[in-house]
């Protein structure tokens, strides 16, 4: 599945300067330690410029400040670790799927479905939706009524895209998102939970990736909206008309609650959490872990984390927490005693 | 797929008292921000009441206390959140699914489908499963061997139920839901772990909501429980055993460890956790991201939550946690030797 | 569903040394409490003792320390759970598939699936993947391209596994469980994140269990490898690259951020969290809850949670988190003015 290229047609295709042998041809990409003669390498932090002396790489991806640190065949560029991720696409092509419908796939009335689209097997496309072109819809996915996929779509198998949704063009979706579920609405009466009907859609913009089981919520009464550009990695729930900014990128098992609105290039560790009703600024990080309960104005990172230790440590520690305030409380009366002790001398 | 209806026509349905034009025709529910001339808004909380002066809604719900503060058209109800939640329920029906199975669909011998439901496309019945009247069954749904569900379920797209599950009425079952998979048992026997057969079922009673792709495992000798008026959000983890409450609301991404009793009316907010085999009383409230460790055995409002800060003050700051212990004694150190200078003035 | 034996026939099977009536016969297992006459009970932990008296169980599986706390028939064991584990297999066997592929499902050209073994309704097998012997293969299941899987599987229904990937012998799939998706590598560029192609696999050894809705994301450029016997429960994410060593057991919601190695014989507990590029020793526990920042080299058991309070208190003493480096300072401070009046007596 694996294409081949000469190093030199790698670089007339991605840019860079070549240096050294440009006739080597290339089948993969490998971690220096692991590279093979055929296989084209990168060093992305020079702190690990000593491997150049005992890879076995046919050629390696290099900045310029590394770019005299070996004689292989190199390509150098400002950006080497973008410049492996782009050589590595160029390497391994995604599976080709047949344009076409399967015929276990079944297709609602009005859907539209491109000539160069692939519908998989057993898949199911509601009513008049609609899937661009060259999109692909993998075995049991389920897309809903009305729903628009932009072009070049690729959805793992079993995707579910609730009715009336929109995406953009170049989605990845992994298997078992779940897109435009209802929304956590609930009101109580009279000591019952009425459900507040989900009218709202879920709308994803361009270039966005879903992770494996990541579930997007549509919104109470307008919409969830994921800008371009958005990168979400598994397992990560966000509620009802949560707004992300435009290339934010988010690690795994992250849960946002309803309403909130991240900014533009925030960086959120994985297990994260942020409460509902919040803002938080562009180009915000938080940690692993953390977990948001305000807005966060400002750019900037962020973090929440209690520290582990051993077990028996962490016991003989963590019971003072639950008694912080009194620490403080006899920590000033220990100043104020002082202080009076101070004034007699 | 909307309705539309006169201002009377909703109150004479839903009650509650109307004062001003009861012939504004409402096509649809939304905040008094975004409402136009033909739709209904509400006030739920009287600290926005000067967003009635510049509303463009047609009509408004309004508490008793408000009642005054507008012309407009409006319905006086003692609970403005649950009357919208109602209006919003009679504007916006749900897609109505055909009565029968589609040709896809794969039934199981002894399966028992009310004519009145619907089995959508590739979903598969097992045998002896029972389905009731006016239940929907979604795209590519698994419902085990011998599975009861009530009458008036909607089961969204691929969710699964195991054999043996019994489910009331009016489930609501979102995408990826998984209901009756095996606990998590094991024993270890000479270095391996050996699998303990989870025998229990999952019994579900009446009006439950279980979001998408939540997963409620089955027991391992005794059945799990969820009572009538649960409502369980997104990517929740519910183990084998445990006994939720009827009407607790609990929020997405919460994990509750096996054998764990949760009370009537508790509130549990996102991310929170449970362990096992406690018991927590009725009317509990959970903050999200907290762990719950003890068994709670009064009403109330509990909280787990680290302070997130910038990254800087949180690295300064939660060092000391690791030597909190010695802190103590330090203080203490302090007391003793005041009290020993106090002493000698 | 269930099986009938004689004490003596599980006895027999099982081994252990039976003491009193050998001829009862069993037909399931439960506990001291909830037992009926035909039903095979057991102590696994003496305090419990006082429950053998008041037991109406046929039969009881007891330690050697408990073997004469009772009358009742009884086996004698080493280790009574493993036992109970044994004889509750013996007594519920898993419902029987048949060989053989469904009708609707959809066998891709070249695949190779073993006669023995049980492809059910709608599922899907890639192109040149092979299934082993008396693998049960679930309704709605994807099997990608080239993926192998041993003997005796039995994945539930709507398990998806991506193409390539390896699995072992034994395996346990919950439904929702995806295998070999995409990790999350993405290399900033001119503003855009680019995907970095994860040309990785999934390598499954044998006698691994995964839990409902777990996902266990493929290799960067290397595999991403689970060892045997590893139990893992569910709405787990295991990231790109991670090793989890043999008969480590998981809790459910634990993450494991990419490129981490977990050692033999761990147990995490619920909810944990661990960060990337650590190595974890052999034997660590990990507490509930906690995350784990830095390798940890030693065997033992580590945690990092914050305690529970009423909410009150928790607000009253957390706030002090946010100023534990200034509370360190004061206290210094203290230490050192006492010192010098000290100094002065």
């Amino acid at each position: 599945m694996t294409a081949s290229y000469l190093l030199s047609e790698i670089a007339s295709q991605l840019g860079g300067r070549v240096m050294g042998d440009t006739g080597v041809r290339i089948t993969q990409i490998a971690t220096l330690e692991t590279a093979q003669p055929d296989q084209l390498s990168f060093l992305t932090n020079s702190k690990y410029r000593a491997q150049l002396a005992t890879t076995r790489a046919g050629a390696v991806i290099l900045a310029e400040a590394d770019a005299d640190a070996t004689e292989l065949p190199r390509i150098i560029t400002d950006n080497p670790y973008a410049y492996f991720a782009k050589a590595s696409a160029m390497l391994n092509p995604l599976p080709e799927a047949k344009p076409g419908v399967h015929p276990s796939a079944v297709i609602g009335a009005g859907a539209k479905i491109d000539a160069t689209a692939s519908v998989a097997a057993t898949a199911v496309i509601g009513e008049g939706a609609s899937i661009g072109a060259f999109s692909v819809i993998g075995e049991g996915c389920c897309i809903g009524a009305n729903v628009a996929i932009g072009s070049r779509a690729r959805l793992y198998p079993r995707v579910v895209i609730y009715r009336g949704c929109v995406i953009g063009d170049n989605l990845i979706a992994h298997s078992g998102a779940v897109i435009g579920a209802d929304g956590f609405g609930i009101a109580m009466d009279e000591g019952r939970w009425i459900k507040i009907p989900q009218i709202g859609r879920v709308v994803i913009g361009n270039d966005v990736e879903v992770g494996a089981n990541t579930t997007i919520d549509r919104g109470a009464l307008d919409d969830t909206v994921i800008e371009d550009g958005v990168k979400l990695d598994n397992q990560i729930q966000v509620a009802h008309n949560v707004r992300i900014g435009a290339h934010t990128a988010i690690a795994g098992c992250v849960g946002i609650a309803g309403s909130t609105t991240i900014g533009r290039y925030c960086r959120i560790g994985g297990s994260a959490g942020i409460l509902g009703h919040l803002h938080i600024a562009d180009h915000v990080e938080i940690a692993a872990f953390s977990l948001i309960g305000k807005s966060i104005r400002e750019a900037g990172s962020y973090a929440a984390i209690f520290p582990f230790s051993k077990t028996d440590d962490w016991r003989k520690n963590a019971v003072h927490l639950r008694h912080l305030d009194d620490l403080v409380k006899r920590i000033k009366i220990l100043e104020q005693e002082l202080d009076s002790i101070k004034l007699k001398h």
